[in-house]
């Protein structure tokens, strides 16, 4: 997509090294680059303030699940809904959104606070990664912005068959995190309603008999896992 | 988008009936049909428990969910990304999809058992018109699927102006429905965590006692707004 013309803009533009940096992230040169310059821009930075990336986050973290919707339901034409949706939220989940971003180098193009040691661990680097989706997708519509999708995030940082067979029993996950950490866990059955002629349950994870997270599911193992998994984004938030 | 000989071969088609339906509700004649009759498969029937319509509702949300992201994303330049996200959480939500698609008609298309009455109450017909979104998108793709969404979508259904000014108040309409039931309720601070360096409250609602809903939130308002949404979702299923 690096068009002869567009690396002539770039070579003369006020924003070359930006827009060179840029070219070796996405696999082209952006034609407007006042889109990337704001994906770069965190809320921290005095300019963050009034135009930050939160706009072009919930953009582009809105184009990337459907991307990733699409390349799931064609890659994987047999496997039930469930399936889908597991897989993709292991995907799109913060901490790889993050991990990725920092393996393309991102953190280091972005404006943030670099005083503020809390923020390396808030994902702020995944959210900027969801926000250049968004830029992208202003600068250059769907199709190419699927092709980056495909070609630049998920083939080169995904590794699905991994994904797919990682441990995602969620409560094993939790239940060792709290051992570790002398934690008293127990799995409560907390409410049990009707949705149609199928059971919802919500299941709490009480941690020291307190209300840690709960999640919901149409039996009692799915509600934990759920739980779980909504557990273990808390721990990580700890 | 009736292209003249797309209607002649809809003349002909042992689908003819569905095609002049579809055709009134979508605003085109499908070019691909089996999409279209497996997004009005519900499992509920014999036929749908291989093929049902699950795998291309969870196609057409993302689809549905990106491309209001975008509409929204242009049509409010100035506004938050707090304020996007809680008017496409409006839209969006599973009470209105429910009722767009039976002021469509959607429930007549649909192949479901009817005998089955608690599948009314259970969003079905909601279901299905994000289905139909994703068999619009594979038949047609995405530029197409965007005319359907903001034509016989957005500007023929949702009065975003009332939307908007709705009273996402929550907390107050959930306190309204557990007085008319006799409930205690209480709100509860069942955690505070540190995110970066924000904090992040997790607030429950106890329902005579005993927990009904949680929710997170930077602060203990936006938490308990959060809680009563998910309370709300949940005394609907009740």
């Amino acid at each position: 997509m690096a068009h002869l013309s567009d690396r002539i803009r770039a070579l003369f533009s006020p924003n070359r090294q930006l827009l060179i940096q840029l070219e070796h992230l996405i696999g082209f040169v952006p034609k407007r680059i006042v889109f990337y310059q704001m994906a770069l821009m965190h809320k921290s930075q005095p300019e963050g303030e009034n135009e930050s990336n939160e706009r072009l986050e919930f953009l582009g973290d809105a184009i990337l699940g459907a991307i990733i919707a699409e390349y799931l339901f064609k890659k994987y034409p047999n496997k039930p809904e469930g399936f889908l949706t597991e897989l993709r939220s292991k995907i799109v989940r913060r901490e790889t959104m993050n991990n990725v971003a920092m393996q393309m180098g991102l953190n280091k193009l972005m404006h943030y606070n670099q005083q503020d040691k809390g923020l390396r661990s808030s994902h702020i680097f995944g959210n900027a990664l969801e926000a250049l989706i968004g830029a992208i997708y202003l600068d250059r519509g769907f199709i190419n912005t699927r092709d980056f999708i495909l070609n630049h995030f998920i083939r080169s940082y995904i590794d699905l068959d991994k994904m797919e067979s990682t441990d995602s029993n969620y409560k094993n996950q939790f239940l060792s995190w709290a051992q570790r950490n002398n934690y008293t866990v127990s799995f409560e059955t907390l409410s049990e309603n009707n949705e149609g002629q199928r059971k919802l349950f919500t299941v709490g994870i009480m941690l020291n008999g307190e209300l840690f997270a709960s999640g919901t599911g149409y039996n009692k193992k799915e509600a934990g896992q759920s739980a779980s998994q909504k557990g273990i984004e808390k721990m990580n938030q700890m």
